[in-house]
C-alpha cells in the first residue's frame, strides 16, 4: 500500500475498481432529448406516483439503485457502502431513498459535482479493500429544485438566457473488483473556487473556473494532455460555462475543443427543448455518465474519458445575503482498460 | 493491501492514521458548561463579528481549521484533503469556510453524525495512501440552526422537555502518518435506520435505534465487548436518547452503563443551563471529541474510545410532509495505541 497520490489533488488507483453496472432513470423531458435511448427507464409521470416532488425524487433514486443492482446481479446485502447526495435541503432524496436497504451509507453534499465525488470515494473504498462492493449515486428533480431554489412552479417565472434547466434524473454506479471493465483509474479532488460571480441564474459562469482548476490539476498531476482522453466531459456547465471553460484553457495555450463536451448541452436539444443554456443539477452529469457514457464505454466507442462533476455551492440564503457563488469540480478518469 | 473490512459495516485500519492535532471552538453557552476548559477558544460574541448567523458559523469553522493547523504546525498547502459538513441548507458553513484555502474538499452531509463520517473518510484516505494529511471538520450554531429548523430567535418559542439545544461549536481533526498517537484504529459505517418517530422535538428517540444498530454491529464485526473500551460515547442523543439506547442494549442482555456517555449530556450542565434534554448538532460531538476527549486521550486518562456520531436525517420539509425521521450513526475507534 503505497502513496497513490499524485501532485496535490490527484489519486491513481493501483487496483482500478471496475464498474459492475450502472442505472440511469430520467423524467419526461429527458425522454424527449437526444440521449433518451440510453436511459434504463424514463417516465412521463414525473411524480413517480408519490405525493410530493421530494418523495418523487427519492423514489427515482431508489429505482436507479434497484436498476443498477439488478443489472449487476446483486442484492442490498451485497453492497458494503453507498455514497450519495442530492440538492435538496438536508439531502433528503438520498437518505430517504436508502432507509429501507440496510446498506452502510455515506451522505455527501457536493451540489452538482456529487456524482464525481461519490464515484471517487467509492473507488477509494473498493481500491483500498475497505469494501468489496460500493455504490455511487445522485439525483435531481426539476420540480423539487425549482421550488426550493427559485419559484413555485405555478408562479411561471421568466428565465434569463443564461439560466439552466434542472434535469429530472438519478444515476447509480456500482463498483467492485472484476477483470472486466470499464475501470475507474484515477480521480482528481477539487478545491472550492470562487471568482466572485453573484448571478444565481448564471451558474455556468460560477462553475467554469472550478472545472478549469481541476482539469488543469489533473493533467499536470498525471503528466497528461487533453488528447490522452477520447472525451473530457463536464457535468453541467451548460452553453455559457462551456464556452468560458474553453476560453480559460485557450488563455493557457491549451486547446480542449477537440475532446471536450458538457453533459448539460448533450442531454437536451438546446434549439428545440426551451432549456436556455442547457441542463443542470446533480442528476445531469449523473444520468449522462450512467446512461450514454457507460453505453459508449461498453460498446468501445469511447475508451478513456475524464468525467468532471461541477457543483455550485450556493444556497438561496447566500444569494439573499449578497454572497458570491463558490464552486467545486471533481474529476474521475474512466477507461475500458486499466491504466 | 488486503481486505480491511470486517463483517459488513466495519473497517480495521492497518496503518492506523494518527491524529496530528485537533481544534475546538465554542460559543458563549459552551464556555459556561462543564467542558469549557477543553476548548481551544470560546467567544462571548457568537456573531464572530460577522453580519449573519450563517456567516458566523462559517467563520467559526475557519477558526477551528486554523487552530488545528497551527497546533499541527501545518499550512493549508500541507492538507491534501478536507472532509466537512454541517446542518445548514446546502452545507454552506463548510464550503464558504474553505473557499480561500485551496484545500481539496469533500463536502459531506450526515447531519449530526458528520464528524464521525468525516473522521472515517479522512482515516480511509490517509490509511490507503490516497492523501498524506487529511482533515475532518463539522460545525453547528444555535442561532443559524434555530431559525432554519424551528423558529426565528425573536419569536421566543416554547421548547418541549425532550427538545435539545443546538451547540454553537466547530471541531477539526487533522490526520496523518506518525508514530505518536492518538490513532484512528477502526470505523463502523452506519446504515439509515427509521423506527417511525415523527416528533422533530425528540430527536434523541429517532437517533437511539441508529446508535444501537451501529454500536452492536461494531462489537459483533470486531468481536469486542463494551468493556474493551474506556468509553463509548454518542454524539448527541441527549438525556432521552441516552436512556433509550441503554434500554435497547439491556433488552439484548448487554450492559453499556459502565462505559457509556453522551456528548449532549456532557457539554452542558443539564440542571442549570436550561437546555432541556441536552446538547445537539454537528458541533456537539465534534467539539467534545476535539476538545475534552482529545485532551483526555493525550493525558492518557482515556486510552481507547468509541466515538459514535449520531445524525437525524430529517428536514423541516419532511416533517411538514408527515414523514418519520430516518437516522444514521457512524462510529470510530480511537486509541492511544495502535490496535
Amino acid at each position: 500500500m503505497g502513496n497513490l497520490h499524485r501532485g496535490r489533488q490527484s489519486i491513481v488507483f493501483d487496483r482500478c475498481p471496475a464498474i459492475l453496472a450502472a442505472g440511469a432513470i430520467g423524467g419526461k423531458k429527458e425522454s424527449e432529448g437526444p440521449l433518451a435511448a440510453y436511459f434504463d427507464g424514463t417516465t412521463a409521470d414525473t411524480t413517480f406516483r408519490q405525493l410530493s416532488w421530494e418523495k418523487a425524487e427519492s423514489k427515482m433514486q431508489a429505482i436507479a439503485l434497484e436498476t443498477a443492482k439488478r443489472k449487476a446481479g446483486l442484492k442490498d446485502a451485497d453492497l458494503d457502502a453507498l455514497f450519495s447526495g442530492d440538492l435538496l435541503n438536508q439531502c433528503i432524496s438520498s437518505s430517504f431513498a436508502v432507509r429501507d436497504t440496510g446498506v452502510p451509507f455515506f451522505g455527501l453534499y457536493g451540489a452538482c459535482s456529487t456524482m464525481a465525488e461519490a464515484t471517487s470515494l467509492a473507488a477509494m473504498a473498493v481500491n483500498g479493500g475497505y469494501t468489496r462492493v460500493a455504490a455511487a449515486m445522485s439525483s435531481s428533480h426539476f420540480a423539487s429544485a425549482e421550488r426550493q431554489y427559485r419559484f413555485p412552479l405555478g408562479y411561471g417565472g421568466q428565465r434569463t438566457p443564461t439560466a439552466q434547466w434542472t434535469v429530472t434524473g438519478a444515476g447509480c454506479l456500482i463498483l467492485g473488483q472484476r477483470e472486466q471493465g470499464p475501470f475507474v483509474n484515477a480521480a482528481t479532488v477539487g478545491s472550492v473556487v470562487d471568482y466572485g460571480i453573484k448571478d444565481a441564474a448564471n451558474m455556468g459562469a460560477a462553475m467554469a473556473p472550478a472545472a478549469f482548476q481541476t482539469i488543469r490539476a489533473h493533467l499536470d498531476d498525471l503528466g497528461r494532455s487533453p488528447e490522452d482522453y477520447d472525451l473530457i466531459v463536464t457535468g453541467d456547465l451548460g452553453a455559457v460555462g462551456k464556452e468560458l471553460l474553453l476560453d480559460l484553457f485557450r488563455r493557457e495555450g491549451i486547446s480542449l475543443g477537440g475532446v471536450y463536451q458538457d453533459c448539460g448541452t448533450m442531454i437536451y436539444d438546446l434549439e428545440k427543448q426551451d432549456v436556455h443554456a442547457g441542463g443542470s443539477g446533480c442528476g445531469c452529469g449523473s444520468v449522462v455518465l450512467c446512461g450514454y457514457l457507460m453505453g459508449q464505454l461498453l460498446k468501445g466507442k469511447l475508451r478513456h474519458i475524464l468525467f468532471c462533476g461541477t457543483g455550485a455551492l450556493l444556497s438561496p440564503l447566500t444569494t439573499q445575503q449578497g454572497e458570491s457563488i463558490p464552486a467545486v469540480c471533481h474529476a474521475v478518469a474512466i477507461g475500458t482498460e486499466r491504466r
